[in-house]
């Protein structure tokens, strides 16, 4: 850890004398740095796509240069459109290639699609039924469906980013359930107008959405630091957690709108309807959280640890829901209690679509008074989109096309203005869908680069051709497979070349030791030694989204899923959150003794554990803490709860100004670092070699791939940056950089 | 593993060489040879403390030389009373010390003594609940204490081995049950004079017992390898998880003496029954799992850890318990259901003492037909109570006193004629409960020495004495301490000397780094090179069976357990036994694809894994897995079901001269290894390491001495033997062998 807090102060002092030089041989490296170097305002999204190292700077930066943060806020208002027509022309220059690649990928693409399709559409169901509830049916999984599927197809076709995975979240619903409390008490509105005031709301929103895009604000996306992210992702938990809890309690009492006398109702059998609860909802959580793992299970053949690890989730709710039917017959008709949903071709759904002409029934003052929830719901999308898409292109990823943050940010305002005139709730860009969406395509890419490489190698063998020239035919193939429209230029030929030097290093290497180990096998060193690259195209978007439209007919069999079989899935979103968020594991680390904390230090775990004493990381972990039960103790207010986001707004800001008061900031840093930067021990690491040494002998190298990608990764889809990458980190660095430079 | 390979070819070739050299220098070590050393027959009973080794030259041995073994046989039946004799005279010299210790030990002897108090009463209620169900109340939970109390006194104060723990276990419950289910078939017996039938087995148990401890056959519990004793240990969790699941099931049903109309026989109350039988057995089963392995937390401090470790399974018991009567007012009494036992003062429980009297009215031919179940129960308790006797005097736990076999199975004999006199269900030496016995008094001895070495170091530091003479003073303080009657000769004195040898380098060494280090601790060189030593008494077995007996008088407390928490006790009871059961481990690896094997090798794991060629571990599991259904099978038979021992008995001849004939011997050896040897992968090596040095730091030092007992022992109690003590096993195997050979 002291190297790199060494490498950090190297860094700054570094920055300090090329101020005082001028322009240096590796100014490159300093495009990262914000608000000091002028290349970052032709191109200020680049920054985006490498938070990591900014943020080191940020802070002294700001600090010593206040003036500087002004212009640059000045600047970015002074030039309206400009980061949404960069996003345009970066992404123009791909778009028919997106479409190409889509084609090119064949069948394959189908297996990156149904694992988000599954992955998203659980938690819209699950939203959609606590939506149910909470407006009392105004708004339900119908709704939620439509919705996901709307903006997702609109945003696979015109969108920027086509990574970003688009659905109803947790955010939308909170608010509309405040929204729908608030309409519900006020006799000019009522329940009958909520969907109409609703849609005052997302207009509001809308124009918020466009203000912040067309203002350049995406730039100071990077100002939200992992203290802001992590506290809401444990807000959000801690909402599913209680929504969990809720659900089973409810489960033994009379349901909202039914007959008190039904004999499902009777004492014995709704207390037989609870216990069916209590049984359903922790059996899909333990299962759920067991066939999460399965791909590091040492027993089953690759397929079925896939398959587990995969749609083990959506399996285990069908189970459940299957094993729901298995009531003896006595058991009365409801019980166990499923979801209450009307069909998509109800009236009561249709209704919907017609939201827009009611608008104009609410009075004036109701439409002033959407500004404020526009104002948290705005806050809300501006924060939870940007980092959706942030991390689907995290920089390890090696994407070749540019990032659209800020044309991305204009469209949503877009599908939410269109959301609410038509009566759904609107959609943004989840976590950890998005990068999980990310995750796959690379899988798919690396077979598909595999597959031809390893083809022409072996044709280069049958013509007894050389080492180097085989290995010369395997980069060919590489290269013309890596090409992008954007990143086409000399520099990304270089540097893929650069990439590529640990697998020539092992096809010449194989040469001297052929004999010793036999006959030579591309596939083996390719599986060692192959980049990282991702199938960047729009079809496996825009099929999940219709996929999603799709389930809407199969309305009728998802309304047989049993209500305690969701109170589950709550719980286990909450759990399954939770590894990966360093703020819960500060609050587990207080709990753990001075005398065992070696072994915290024996496994991966985030660098402060071994940089920060631990008093700053209990006093920070405590104050957070405090913060965050602040912020539930508001959720819990009946209307001002509505300003729930507020706190965050103000985190934000307390973050930058207040908290360097009070911590040293070395400590702050590494406590809030921005560069989710992880180092892991050194038993950890060993296992992970063992794994790609042995990895070679199975035979689903597909699974392996999944495997190493699961394990370099949170469950909230966040790359953990392993030690023994840093060596490398400056080239891939360089190699980031470059392809950019090649745009502009 | 190739180089344990080459000691066990190096032993074998020594003593070749030795038969033809005659006697040489070494020649004590081949006291652990069985068939061609002279001095065995003067000790017989010195084998059975170190069977490993034995296998390793008794296969050969009996190979080549088949006469000599008849020549043994005929040698045993010829000394009647030579090993019983033996044990006697050992335990004398040691009887009176025995007590004393047991003062000096102070109130520290309540540790151990609730902790095996907790560990064996709660089965031991399970089991009596059981019989309970299957003898239509004639036996109970009752009946099962009152055994296992009687059998614990009087093996604490007239039995050999004091730290064997005696019990109602479950190879008892199953023969009861076919009994009863026989007798209550037959007219001229019926349920009435089914306790006085089951008294003449007992009788002929008892009789056999007599015979087997006279003519010395614990001699060959030797040829009791893995193979059958892993088995039966797996036959014992299947009928383990079959009486959970009946037990779940029969919660949904009416019970067999109940009232049908009642109402808590309804429909929906006993389906209320049955979900709530799934809650409690499912949180049992889970909490108690969670909770037994306390030690690893991280979270925690050492007490709290502790304390779940030691008592988490009977305090989950107690919670789940309690849980249960938190159950809403308007729920009709008798649900949950809980056990159904008589009170031990009730005339049902009193009317058992006068069962002698009834034995006159068995008819002769019952009486002689009693014979067959006797000859299955004594071969059970034959293997049992040697097993349960050697698992707690395992070699690494550096006993003083000598072993007791012969006269602790003579005792047996009595305590099971006794137990049939009056009525009860005999106990017998119970695993892991033995074991863990011996474990907790190694903790408690530990602990004394640590604390009086700690004292004179320290009155030494203040006399301003040199290094080496606070290191003698320590010395005499463990050679005090560690005297025995037995062993106390100038060999065991040299020995000690030797095992402290690590500790004198460390103190001696120190002075070095003294003054880079700060001030010497003597505590923090005693925690690392520490001997292992165990507290040999009396009183914690004494105490603990008296405590047994208490636990009668709480009977209306321990009948407010509901059955379903019971239920659930057994399938942890089951799941608990399986790791370390080297079958066990087998079947699950053959779940295991070739590709991901590694992961089997990172862990601990058995030298099998490593040694012997997939197939012939595949073709001996599956062996062992059809010949375990052939058991199972055979339980399921309604009357001939009594003779299900036989096929283990059958088992130990057919791995002898059949086996051998299918599989290479060495492979042979290594998958049904008597020396329970396993070898630990490196990485978890360097863990405990780890915790050797961290261990310094914590405070409680008792924590983390249990915890490194507690990984180096399987649930059931067996020691693992670590690969990097193998350079020290000599020295250890040379102890073991001394003070015995003083005795003589």
């Amino acid at each position: 850890m002291r190297t790199r807090k060494l490498q950090l102060k190297k860094i700054n002092r570094k920055t300090k004398k090329k101020k005082r030089r001028g322009e240096g041989e590796r100014e490159r490296r300093t495009t990262t740095l914000f608000f000091s170097c002028p290349d970052i305002l032709k191109n200020p999204c680049s920054t985006l796509q490498h938070p990591e190292g900014i943020q080191d700077l940020f802070s002294s930066a700001t600090r010593r240069l206040p003036y500087r943060r002004l212009v640059s806020c000045m600047d970015n208002i002074r030039h309206p459109f400009r980061g949404i027509i960069q996003d345009l022309k970066g992404r123009k220059a791909c778009y028919k290639q997106d479409w190409v690649d889509s084609i090119c990928s064949g069948a394959r693409i189908m297996a990156p699609t149904t694992y988000i399709f599954f992955a998203s559409a659980l938690p819209v169901i699950a939203f959609g039924e606590q939506l149910s509830r909470e407006t009392d049916g105004r708004l339900s999984a119908v709704e939620a469906l439509a919705s996901t599927a709307l903006s997702g197809t609109i945003h696979s076709i015109v969108g920027g980013q086509p990574l970003l995975i688009l659905g109803v979240a947790e955010p939308t619903v909170i608010m509309y359930t405040y929204l729908y409390s608030f309409a519900k008490r006020k006799p000019e509105l009522g329940p009958d107008l909520f969907l109409a005031w609703a849609g005052w709301v997302c207009v509001w929103t809308a124009l918020l959405l466009f203000a912040l895009a067309i203002f350049n604000a995406c730039n100071v996306i990077i100002k939200f630091t992992r203290i802001a992210g992590e506290l809401f992702g444990m807000l959000i938990a801690v909402l599913f957690i209680q929504e969990a809890i809720k659900g089973v309690i409810s489960e033994f009492g009379i349901p909202h709108n039914d007959d008190p006398l039904a004999i499902r109702n009777q004492f014995a059998w709704r207390y037989v309807n609870g216990l069916l609860g209590i049984v359903f909802s922790f059996g899909l959580l333990y299962t759920a959280m067991k066939s999460r793992r399965a791909r590091t299970w040492p027993y089953g053949i690759g397929f079925v640890r896939g398959f587990f690890a995969d749609y083990g989730v959506p399996f285990m709710v069908l189970v459940w829901s299957a094993s729901a039917f298995a009531v003896p017959n006595g058991v009365p008709s409801g019980i166990p209690r499923r979801l209450i949903s009307p069909l998509p071709w109800d009236p009561q759904s249709l209704h919907h679509w017609s939201v827009v002409k009611d608008m104009g029934k609410v009075s004036p003052v109701y439409i002033l008074a959407a500004f404020v929830p526009a104002v948290m719901i705005a806050g809300l999308y501006f924060f939870d989109h940007s980092v959706a898409s942030q991390m689907a292109q995290q920089k390890e990823f090696n994407l070749k096309n540019p990032s659209s943050y800020h044309y991305d940010m204009f469209l949503l305002g877009f599908i939410t203005l269109l959301s609410g005139l038509i009566g759904l709730p609107p959609s943004n860009g989840v976590l950890p869908q998005s990068p999980m969406h990310t995750k796959s395509l690379a899988v798919l890419k690396r077979q598909m680069i595999r597959k031809r490489m390893v083809e022409s190698a072996k044709e280069c063998m049958k013509q007894k051709a050389t080492k180097s020239q085989i290995y010369g035919k395997m980069q060919d193939v590489f290269i013309e497979m890596d090409s992008s429209p954007v990143s086409s230029t000399h520099n990304s030929f270089s540097s893929t070349k650069k990439e590529l030097e640990q697998l020539k290093d092992a096809v010449l290497k194989s040469e001297d030791q052929e004999s010793l180990e036999g006959g030579f096998d591309p596939a083996k060193h390719i599986d060692a030694h192959l980049p990282v690259r991702v199938n960047e195209q729009r079809l496996s978007n825009l099929l999940q989204s219709l996929l999603v439209g799709a389930s809407l007919l199969a309305m009728p069999v998802i309304k047989q899923i049993p209500t305690s079989v969701l109170w589950g899935y709550f719980a286990y979103m909450a759990i399954d959150s939770l590894p990966g968020n360093q703020f819960w594991e500060r609050i587990l680390l207080l709990f753990v003794p001075p005398g065992r904390r070696y072994k915290i230090l024996e496994g991966a775990h985030a660098s402060f554990v071994e940089s920060v004493p631990f008093k700053w990381i209990a006093a920070f972990t405590l104050f957070q803490l405090a913060y965050l039960l602040m912020c539930f103790g508001i959720t819990w207010i009946p209307v001002a709860g509505i300003l729930f986001p507020l706190p965050f707004f103000v985190l934000i800001s307390l973050r930058e100004h207040v908290l360097p008061k009070f911590f040293p900031p070395s400590h702050l840093h590494e406590l809030d670092a921005a560069g989710y930067e992880e180092i892991v021990g050194r038993p950890s690491q060993m296992g992970l070699d063992c794994k790609h040494s042995s990895a070679e002998d199975d035979e689903s190298e597909e699974q392996s791939d999944s495997e190493i990608l699961d394990e370099l990764t949170t469950s909230r889809g966040e790359l953990k940056f392993r030690s023994r990458s840093t060596s490398i980190r400056d080239d891939k660095l360089h190699l980031q950089v470059f392809p950019e430079d090649g745009n502009n």
